[in-house]
């Protein structure tokens, strides 16, 4: 049950409440945040020092308004500095994924006042529900056990106090103790998939067993120390089989082809490698070849395998990259990028395998490219594309462009299919390319 | 997409069919179960020897006389040596869960008719819906890596080659390959936990993702690779702080101490020690003391912590375990008795606290025993209760006999529980006592 000794419980369980910290707390003006404020303004006795930052995404007009205000009004109650962002037209805003970017604004104003206010923490209010949404959407991702061994409650100077607890122990608790709070509606609009899980698969699973999240939390803590314990081993045997040689990192060669694949590839993807075929081929190559992934330059020597952090000013990016073949007869064709490119925005295009010529490629952009965007009439430069869609030259720089092998444009990953190929409804044979991340915490 | 030849390949990666091994499909008469036998038959040219046992449990009358006839059936078509178990009279069916006791008598008569018949393997058709359904089952019971990372495709000599194939590619098989099987009814009606798994959450997580189960098995089959992981290096450490002394094995009490709570864990659940209280005490406890599990007694030395398989002329069982304390103010108290006992029976009793003299305990059952058996009008010598249940000496043994400290009994672990003590609809206090095990594979 959620009370105020067992917040504090968790609380000293996360760090050393002796030295005093210093905390910034994110509030929406839903319950969880409300109750989390309220529950750091009955520890002030002890003198702790917290404030609170809301943001006005301003979008959904009065009620946005109105979430600021529970927020402001709780500060001025209890005395608390209140910090407001307010997004404005400036601040763009892109037509998909507006999680992702309300994200990264949320947390950038928050590092902000961190740094100006000098505060230890960013404490938010995640809880044991938003725990088992994110086990799922990752399952749904194929995440390994660092995706499923849950959101940690903490990472990188942010504290998440109430994780063990239950939405409805937190419902409870601003019950019992009359707290004013805002029903959440950003949650109930914005992510089709979490509230699908949150709305229509999480009650069913909670009635199957009436201890369903307190059975889950056990679980989670376990794979939780499984990964640890994971992390800990891979990192005894990579020291095992490593030197530097000046500043460089060297992996012995042989002792890693004599590891199991799972070693090889908890190894490899620490410095961005993480492609099965790409480490077999690492495997494979002859003495001075190099491979490149986002940081590290590695050149199979004969000394093993040198890790260079790379140098960004002479960075050599491959301009090509050849996918998987595929024979053309087969009904469903299905190619994840995800083994092939770092990117952080999923997408599931469907094509008309007939009007594709195999193997497909991946490219930099070229001058005079064109394509047929998807929603829209007429094709389109993809340069002007690019400048449509406002995109910064490092956004730029991180684009690839889908191409089959007679050099036909299929899209632009990971903004826009190509309409000319698009699957339609009774279209037989179909190929599928995507990219699906894991869940990031929201 | 399962075919014949992704069939082939699923076998071999399992076994070496150069060693032309021999197998006992066990059908059902279901679609899966079918389609197995009809892909083992069509592998039939390479002289493959198979041959095929059905059980009638005679639970639904006619439907189950046709379920055997559609097997039946299918071997004379093919010529498939038929083997049937017709469940009589004698075969006692107990009261609480028929799924166990069905799972028990089937695995024993297909043993037998291995041994007689000198076949390898036994080969089931559980598929990729089956490993999903288990694998929520076990989230909802706590389970760590062990529980979440699937269903064996070969183990014990059971191999299960349709693991990596969804229900919808098994029914679209049987479909284009005009296969004549039985809807299986048993499914749709004995396993609530598991139908409502199956009819009403993977359909909702499938709606999520349209490649919710392509990308769950691939999580799977990394959770497995982490758990290989695990049990190799755990071997490694446990190598390096034992020593053998004759025929016992004898554990560094210094160098166990120092790895963390995860190795202690994993090393003494080998062992049969898998409670942490348990645990705590051993390194705790002075030297000379000992510590009975299952299968092994372990004595507290100066020279380590000496571990023997269990004489079972001379076991010494305890007679008393000792509950972790309450205050009886609490609204809500929870105690599982799977961190006291083993146990291979669910169940969850919830008390009226305020009728309750904590600390609870377990006994063995004594002379002159009674209670008042829930659903039941009227009390009841135990002894007579056990009678009438018909336990064997064997399950006699294992029944403990839950008290409070004013010996009340409370119920019969895990049978029964006394009604004098059961908690009713507007009780405000409770205690709930459950143990919750692990999914077998059924």
């Amino acid at each position: 049950m959620l009370t105020q000794s067992a917040f504090e419980k968790q609380l000293q369980n996360l760090i050393r409440l002796s030295d005093n910290p210093t905390y910034l707390l994110a509030v929406s003006g839903g319950a969880d945040s409300i109750v989390l404020a309220y529950l750091f303004s009955e520890l002030r006795n002890a003198e702790i020092k917290f404030q609170i930052a809301h943001i006005n995404y301003k979008l959904r007009g009065e009620d946005s308004d109105s979430d600021q205000k529970v927020v402001e009004d709780f500060c001025k109650k209890n005395d608390i500095k209140f910090h407001l962002y307010e997004v404005s037209e400036n601040d763009k805003q892109p037509e998909n994924s507006i999680q992702l970017w309300a994200r990264e604004l949320r947390y950038r104003f928050f590092r902000e006042i961190q740094a100006k206010e000098n505060l230890d923490f960013l404490v938010t209010a995640h809880h044991l529900n938003d725990q088992l949404e994110t086990f799922i959407i990752n399952l749904s991702k194929a995440s390994g056990i660092n995706g499923l061994s849950g959101i940690p409650a903490n990472e990188n100077n942010i504290l998440r106090p109430l994780l063990n607890f239950s939405k409805d122990e937190i419902y409870q608790f601003a019950k019992e103790n009359n707290i004013v709070f805002r029903e959440d509606l950003s949650n109930k609009k914005n992510d089709y998939l979490r509230n699908k899980i949150r709305n229509e698969i999480v009650p069913k699973l909670s009635e199957t067993n009436g201890q369903f999240l307190e059975n889950f939390k056990k679980s989670i803590s376990h794979l939780n120390q499984t990964k640890n314990f994971v992390h800990k081993q891979i990192e005894i045997i990579e020291k095992d089989l490593s030197v530097f040689n000046k500043e460089h990192k060297i992996l012995s060669k042989e002792k890693l082809a004599q590891e199991s694949d799972f070693v090889q590839f908890e190894i490899l993807k620490k410095y961005g490698f993480k492609r099965t075929e790409e480490i077999q081929k690492i495997f494979s190559a002859e003495n001075g070849s190099s491979f490149f992934s986002e940081d590290y330059h590695l050149t199979v020597d004969r000394e093993g395998l040198i890790l260079k952090l790379k140098n960004l000013s002479q960075e050599i990016d491959p301009e090509i990259i050849l996918l998987e073949n595929f024979d053309s007869h087969q009904d469903q064709i299905m190619i994840d990028l995800k083994s092939y490119i770092d990117e952080n925005q999923s997408f599931n295009w469907v094509f008309d395998t007939d009007k594709l010529h195999f193997p497909l490629y991946l490219r930099k952009q070229k001058n005079g490219d064109e394509f047929y965007p998807s929603g829209f009439s007429g094709k389109k430069k993809v340069s002007k594309f690019f400048r449509d869609e406002k995109l910064s030259a490092l956004a730029k720089e991180k684009i690839w462009v889908l191409c089959d092998t007679e050099d036909q444009i299929l899209g632009i990953v990971p903004l826009r299919q190509d309409r000319r190929f698009e699957a339609e409804v009774n279209t037989q044979k179909t190929t599928t390319v995507q990219w699906t991340e894991e869940q990031p915490i929201l």
